[in-house]
């Protein structure tokens, strides 16, 4: 019997969105001291180089965008720009769940079916919290925030679960974070594309190319056609 | 049989000076700008009331203390003090883990005859970074790091493990969190004091004189001889 893993942010509620508006405010801020178009790409070199030590999520982009402005602005950014950086994060924090169109139908249909977990990445308690404000934890058998979606992770994630790969199929919207990893220990994965991508989550076209052996829909209500009664083969 | 929940920052490995030895620098830095002898007291007023938003951890600490000094500085703090304090939290999240004295050998006898579970709070990567820096993981049948430690996150913590609460003890260094809320689901609890603790985890002390049913001692090798044969009573 196959255990579906589904995505939170992009595949069942809007967050992309929300982190690149936050990011255009960041730009005009900074864009007071700093003359260059490269503000948003020296934000994202800043967050990938503490991405070790922050993970990912609201807290440490929060942190990155004051480092970068302190950087940009050769240490001349205002108190008060500081203070609008950080209201940018506490905005981010606080911005209501606005669920993706037809999701709550889709996994009520699959929950019918199947065990469902729902494996969403980030600082822990805004996870948790996006999760209880969806109202569709009661859909899932277990919740799992984590820091990364690597290969490691998602074992120890199918070891709680005594879940052979074979069993486990992954959807959602990051071919980087969502697909490779969970055929990379020998899962199906199901790629939902997102109308935008974080720059860090695009797949290499390389990667992507070679990557095979995943299928890709427009809509989580799609999933439930590939898990035919046959033997449930994608 | 009895699990044992135990926990990990100022149990089995020093945390607590490291965020107060921050602290200290920090209010040096806030000091250039502001004469109260407060500063303390208001980033602690500022950290608690953003716990919703940003849970407990580095990350949070950091921002509140970006806050603090903006707030108390009057908007004058310089960028290059507001970089100072981000370099207070790399400091942090990079500290490397220093265990207390004789937790190794005491989780091993602990482990030989009882299955451990490692019940932390925080940011996630942090935590997990910390755990597994410990050496200390292999002693453990599972880590959780949970945002916040109150009945209902121990609760689903033991139903993921199907345990019942009369079957569990937790161990640890704070009486908010892990005595208390554990003793309100009906499970036990031994404290383990450390020699200081944070503002935010002193126990009421109305609270903690009400509190009974749990045994307090001086160190973690002293937890197996609560474990007596005899029906395991504390």
């Amino acid at each position: 019997m196959t255990v579906i893993g589904i995505d939170g942010d992009d595949t069942l509620w809007r967050n992309e969105e929300h982190f690149r508006a936050a990011e255009e405010h960041f730009v005009a801020i900074v864009g007071n001291y700093y003359d260059g178009d490269d503000i948003a790409d020296q934000l994202l070199a800043i967050e990938m180089g503490h991405v070790e030590i922050y993970g990912f999520g609201v807290k440490g982009f929060t942190l990155s965008m004051i480092e970068t402005a302190n950087a940009l602005s050769g240490g001349q950014v205002s108190a008060e720009d500081i203070g609008r950086i950080l209201e940018l994060g506490h905005d981010l924090l606080r911005v209501p769940i606005e669920l993706l169109d037809g999701v709550g139908d889709a996994l009520e249909d699959l929950a019918s079916t199947h065990q469902l977990l729902l494996i969403t990445k980030g600082d822990l308690q805004h996870q948790q919290r996006k999760v209880e404000a969806s109202g569709l934890a009661t859909h899932f058998d277990d919740v799992h925030v984590v820091a990364h979606k690597d290969p490691p992770t998602y074992k120890s994630v199918l070891d709680r679960h005594r879940l052979p790969p074979a069993n486990f199929m992954m959807v959602g919207n990051s071919v980087n974070s969502d697909v490779l990893p969970v055929l990379e220990l020998g899962g199906r994965a199901v790629h939902i594309p997102y109308h935008m991508t974080w720059a860090a989550e695009v797949a290499d076209d390389d990667t992507h190319e070679a990557a095979t052996g995943f299928t890709t829909v427009a809509h989580l209500r799609d999933v439930a056609g590939l898990l035919r009664p046959a033997g449930e083969q994608l």
